[in-house]
């Protein structure tokens, strides 16, 4: 079948073809009677507006594009259900621009203006992304990972204070002996959670000695390598921090692999509480943040600066707080 | 700043408008060294091609409808991971158009001319979306879930093969009282494997009494309430295989809050086997199937059928096999 055109349905309505664009699009200078006649002739045609011309004529797509790290890592399935159920709702669609690689994202995709606006999961210090979107007009909005500049809209944890309470809990539980497993330190989900840790490590008067922190990946694989690594030292650390779920999970893996008892033998923290973490079967204890709101913030976030380029640029930073599931104990007595 | 236009290139260049077009699209009509210059412009102002005008004249996107379930079903990311790889690497971009309730899809947005086609992963016996698609000359494909008819191009499960694998290990193993928790039953993913399980038990002397089966959305919380209505019976049974890893987890909890020892009191197979299920802490049973693969075939597909669009339907159906983990055992004696 052929593709049903508007000239279609301008002759099934017997006005022009300007007449049809306008009356669906409920634009002045057609009458309520015209509009009812062309509607009603788009629907029995089967009449589905070209997508292009209505980007040409509006200069908007009504699609965002987001650009997410791999969903295999259940972080980012985490984060995107509830912003693609926000875009949806705002009648957007979301296109998905894969980066695996920090630096190796192509942004011409971001740039040919087939998108409102862009919502990047991914960004890291010295990401080059937003500034040439911000150069070129583009609407952008930093979730999760920020750059460290201060003048692009973001939605991100409280990523220090939840590092602190990480420290807290565990140096409350008795330990002395206590480990970080980081992800790439050029992401501030890494290195400022390293540094609140560290800190308030520091504060409670025990420390964070580098023979007991790895850094590598957001992985699972990098998770089991930094466990490997962290429990070969001796003595070995009776409890262990990680700086995201994913690398939480992976330190578990390990652990079972190894025969190592968590929480008996050795505590495991994570951050995130991805859904996947709150299993029975996976139980993490770990840093919560409420995911479909940061994720809803963004959305927000983006489509207010799309309707208002000019507002001055904004930061929602969503409280963490403690879940204490079944990868938590006290040190064993004499370990 | 103003967004740099091919006219600003042109004039760079020292080259008409449409030259620039030419020359940037490699179409004939302009010299080796005419390109050179126009390219060189381009990169020196930092021009991207508007992708509008590259759809009305190519007619081709480069954009591909994923109509996908919610993500926070660990299958679907598992699925549209290799799907979105695989379309990255040749040049396409995926639309995510989310279909949480099967008869509320609303059409238009695959339609509009913004897509060279279309990937359904939640299409149903009597869906109405893939034959709209048809009529109206739209590329589509079927994952993991089919209609039924035959005249379209699916990639999916060895769905028959992969339940009577589970019935005749679940039998193997000794297992005479065996359940089964459904998803909907206008899923092919549902209906086909829980004819082929009851078959295969009838076959091997074992019945699939009706008081052992539930049915229902593919979702944890109703793999949690199947669980519990199957254990509530007595006798309950000794064995359930769940027509995906989503119900099998489900049940799991369930089987966790209620201190039902699994294998122990009871075995839990899983059918898909999503990448989360091979987690140490989770080591669901389960029918595996190359989810990778069967996204990638579907990938392939759709892509040959917008180039060759004559071409008869393709059906690829995808090998199963048990991949024995943690959820399995014989019945405990004299239960």
């Amino acid at each position: 079948m052929a593709r049903v055109t508007s000239f279609d349905v301008a002759r099934r309505a017997g006005v022009s073809q300007p007449t049809v664009s306008r009356a669906l699009r409920d634009l002045r200078g057609t009458s309520a009677a015209t509009r009812a006649r062309v509607r009603a002739a788009a629907r029995e045609l089967g009449y589905v507006p070209l997508q292009s011309g209505r980007v040409l004529s509006t200069r908007l797509s009504r699609r965002v594009g987001i650009v997410t790290g791999e969903l295999s890592n259940p972080f980012y399935p985490g984060l995107l259900e509830p912003m693609i159920a926000a875009l949806h709702q705002r009648g957007y669609l979301p296109v998905l621009i894969p980066d695996d690689d920090l630096d190796a994202l192509n942004p011409e995709p971001l740039m040919d203006g087939s998108l409102d606006g862009v919502i990047l999961t991914t960004a890291h210090r010295g990401s080059a992304v937003p500034g040439e979107l911000a150069r070129r007009g583009v609407p952008c909005v930093l979730v999760n990972r920020e750059t460290g500049e201060r003048n692009a809209d973001v939605s991100v944890a409280a990523n220090d204070e939840g590092a602190r309470q990480a420290a807290r809990f565990l140096v409350r539980l008795g330990h002395t002996r206590i480990g970080f497993i980081g992800g790439l330190a050029e992401t501030t989900t890494s290195s400022l959670r390293e540094a609140a840790f560290a800190g308030e490590l520091r504060r409670l008067g025990r420390d964070l000695p580098s023979r007991l922190v790895a850094g590598g990946p957001y992985s699972l694989g990098h998770g089991r390598a930094g466990f490997a690594r962290l429990m070969s030292g001796r003595p070995a650390p009776t409890a262990i921090f990680c700086a995201n779920d994913i690398l939480a999970l992976g330190a578990m893996e390990e652990a079972c692999h190894r025969r190592v008892a968590v929480p008996g033998e050795v505590s495991i923290i994570g951050f995130d509480d991805m859904p996947l973490s709150a299993l029975t079967s996976v139980g993490l204890t770990t840093i919560s943040v409420d995911l479909a709101e940061m994720g809803r913030a963004a959305v927000h976030l983006l489509l207010t600066r799309i309707a208002r380029p000019g507002l001055p640029a904004r930061r929602e930073v969503h409280a963490t707080w403690l879940t204490p599931r079944g990868t938590h104990a006290p040190p064993r007595p004499g370990s």
